[in-house]
């Protein structure tokens, strides 16, 4: 490849549009992890003019000429997709006008501030009218990105997230594992009460030094494969997973009374730590070489939290480990059934993101549900409440009509304008538990590796299989090359029915 | 003024490129606190693309343009300031050609990476090839920008540092100084051993907890005013001051075996950070609203660090807080006497950086009158040796002839090809002790302020003579109008006197 071709050019931009992303990345994490809150306001400027030069640059119509060119230039396999996946990119930044893009951002802007005002005391009806112009102006983005891209409407906002996914795919995974919940769950509740009325949770050994616990997690990082060359943990008061792939920021926080919430936190934000380690480097600069939209992320942070990390083999070989980093008192009169009650426990709620991992996808249906209407034109935002609560009392048996807080106003998606990212959790769930199935299928002794801290053999097939694949392929076909099949969603219930019916 | 005018334009310029800075003063801070060593190589990658940016977006011929009409736009008298000093940068920026630059980068470079290398074992003989080419091309550099700004080379060199000094204007009060220096020191030192004789140095009651001298630097910091809602300190090898005006970023170490390095190193970062904390808000986007060079900058940390926080009056108010952050036995057996002895020991030493603030000044009027003839061609580098050892003996009675390492191999400055920097140090303390002068003649009771913990009106005079003009005028007229008079080192001479001979 020429250094005057079109392919030179993209790889030129790339360069100084990674420089960028670097940048807003880690002041992204130094704004959560160190800046006083007197930085915030000129930070949020500097991030602001990063974000518009970047857009500038991204979104140039020179960019669209290289693209072009570079599509009739001699290129490699991988070449060939790395142009691709920029053009996608591409596409998908300029088929909104920035005057759209102006003005959506403006409506945002107020709604998310707002319901962060509103929220605590779950005041909707002052509320409504902000999310009235979110679901109008959402509506209308869906609209434009349809027509460049050949999707439905709510199709071309997923494509944001997870490229390829498409509802038409997904409708048949989640009404099949919405009719198997159905009957799963209530028979895991009766499984469990009657578990816990023969051996109650036992209360912790209360209190668990922080640096202790933080001892405990570097030491289960390290275990799990995280490169501490390339990385670091730190606290903040919503954890993350952010940085660059050279230089994973984690966060957790920790409280003294329990220990096992950071952990699991820990351990799943790992999951994300790992993928973007495991990315390629040499197309760090290129679209191309970034992780695979949310799905696949979800389902490494899943992989490691839920497939690794609340099995009970893991916990077989971690107990020792707890006690050397928390002192023997820590696990006193626990036996490892005592910790599986606690990382295995369901108990159905209002909450998403407190949610286990039997119920979360009902949540996650809940809202896919909802917000095709939404941007269908079915549901009007004011109906969402009673929508919401009929769903609710449908799937869980739970009603939120007098609680709006716990309602259709918990989550920060639908009030920052997020619409066709929620799939993306259970989505991922499903995948992590489609790769444990491959690789068991391909190790029949990989909990057995599990129970011996042999963690090596996963991630070296989730790095040939996933990582080091970066955004060669959509999400979809990605699934396929990696597991030999389609998104099912019978291994996610393999997986429940396994943990939670000992079937 | 329109929002088409020349002076929006540079306006919105300026916000770019301190978006560009303020992710660059960030990713430098992160760098030396947080980062990973494995997180270097892109990094540096990034920091290099954003540096590139940043000089193209500077210097772009259309800025030439925009000055050219602003200049003739009308303006009011900050404006038109605010103008001159963009139209100063500029031309400071543009003055030697990329091909030029990008050449000597290369030199510079590989120079100090070798000296990095050669500096442990004083390595002169292989370094002196690598300095050879630096000086060179630190001779071809003060030539182009001599050439351009119509001064002497020298000068040209200096005026990136500091705007408006001049060799012949420096010279004198060096002149001045060295002759008292000269006297004063051992008539300081015949003091000082006598003293030590009746009451020799206390040993320390070590050791001190690095969590306790966090607290008592902190509390230091706060009490002279450092605002934590935009700052904060932590740790880095090499402790700086950086980050943002509204986000000053300190650093300290800490060793356990004493605990004043460590105190009187943060209040002299605190100077820095009060200065820039102390900066115009609203032109942080102009050269114009940035720190006034290294020499005023230098003035503001020894401002802090000298005339403060080794002042008699700073301790008798300090004690009592050191015992209530170390504990009742940090000063057991210590009266103000004993602490005062260790802050105002003098001790005639090899290396500048850990020199007192009497012998300072012979270092860097050493390194002055070297490198002037170094630039002018009357020093070959391979005569430095000889030349350094000369003044040494002459100036304080050491050799270093066969120690290169802690002789002309000590500081990064020549190796990176900083030449007509150090005179700021010295101009520094000079300007810290002038500014006291004039704060202690407008406000009899300055002393007994600090006595009392009050220095709300010390940073209120500087507030308002040194931090709020930020770059405005040209560094020996920001001294008249603070001080009413010329750089003299008189002032400076005086504190001595007072301090080391009770004068």
């Amino acid at each position: 490849m020429s250094a005057n071709s079109a392919f030179a050019k993209l790889d030129a931009l790339g360069k100084r549009l990674e420089a960028i992303e670097h940048a807003q990345s880690m002041l992204g994490v130094d704004e959560a992890v160190m800046m006083p809150t007197g930085g915030g306001e000129k930070r949020a400027e500097a991030m602001g003019t990063l974000a518009g030069m970047y857009h500038e640059m991204a979104t140039s119509p020179e960019v669209g000429d290289w693209l072009g060119d570079a599509e009739a230039e001699p290129l490699d396999a991988m070449q060939a997709r790395a142009v691709a996946e920029f053009r996608r990119v591409y596409t998908n930044m300029t088929c909104l006008s920035s005057e759209f893009v102006s003005r959506q951002v403006n409506v945002r802007i107020r709604s998310e501030q707002l319901w962060r005002q509103l929220r605590p005391t779950g005041d909707w009806k002052a509320f409504l009218p902000a999310f009235e112009g979110v679901v109008e102006i959402l509506r209308e983005e869906a609209a434009l990105r349809a027509d460049v891209l050949g999707l439905t409407p709510y199709d071309a906002l997923m494509e944001q997230y997870d490229p390829g996914n498409r509802a038409a795919d997904i409708e048949p995974v989640f009404a099949d594992l919405k009719r198997f919940l159905k009957g799963f769950i209530p028979e895991a509740i009766a499984r469990q009460t009657e578990k816990l009325a023969r051996r109650p949770l036992k209360p912790f050994n209360a209190p668990f030094p922080i640096e202790r616990q933080k001892a405990l997690g570097l030491a289960m990082m390290e275990a799990v494969g995280f490169d501490f060359d390339h990385g670091r943990l730190d606290v903040s008061h919503h954890p993350f997973c952010g940085g660059v792939p050279t230089d994973v920021r984690m966060t957790t926080r920790y409280v003294e009374a329990e220990f096992i919430s950071s952990l699991m936190g820990i351990l799943h934000e790992t999951g994300h730590g790992l993928y973007e380690q495991g990315l390629p480097k040499e197309w760090s600069h290129w679209p191309v070489g970034k992780a695979r939209g949310m799905t696949i992320h979800e389902s490494q942070s899943l992989f490691v939290e839920k497939q690794i990390a609340r099995s009970a083999e893991f916990w077989e070989w971690a107990m020792p480990h707890v006690r050397t980093h928390l002192g023997d008192g820590a696990l006193a009169g626990w036996d490892l059934e005592d910790v599986l009650a606690q990382v295995h426990l369901i108990e159905p709620g209002l909450i998403r993101v407190d949610a286990d991992e039997a119920t979360y996808p009902l949540h996650v249906i809940l809202r896919f549900e909802l917000e095709q209407d939404l941007v269908g034109g079915k549901l009007a935002p004011r109906d969402v409440p009673e929508a919401w609560d009929a769903k609710m009392r449908e799937y869980l048996g739970l009603s939120t009509i007098d609680n709006m807080k716990d309602g259709p106003m918990q989550d920060v998606h639908w009030p920052s304008g997020a619409i066709g990212y929620f799939p993306s959790y259970t989505l991922g769930a499903i995948t992590a538990a489609q790769l444990w199935a491959t690789i068991e299928r391909e190790n029949p002794n990989a909990r057995d590796d599990m129970r011996h801290g042999r963690f090596t053999g996963l991630n070296d097939w989730r790095r040939d299989h996933i990582w080091s694949e970066a955004s060669q392929y959509p999400t979809p076909e990605l699934m396929v090359r990696a597991t030999g099949e389609k998104l099912n969603a019978r291994h996610f219930q393999d997986h429940l029915q396994r943990r939670y019916l000992g079937a």
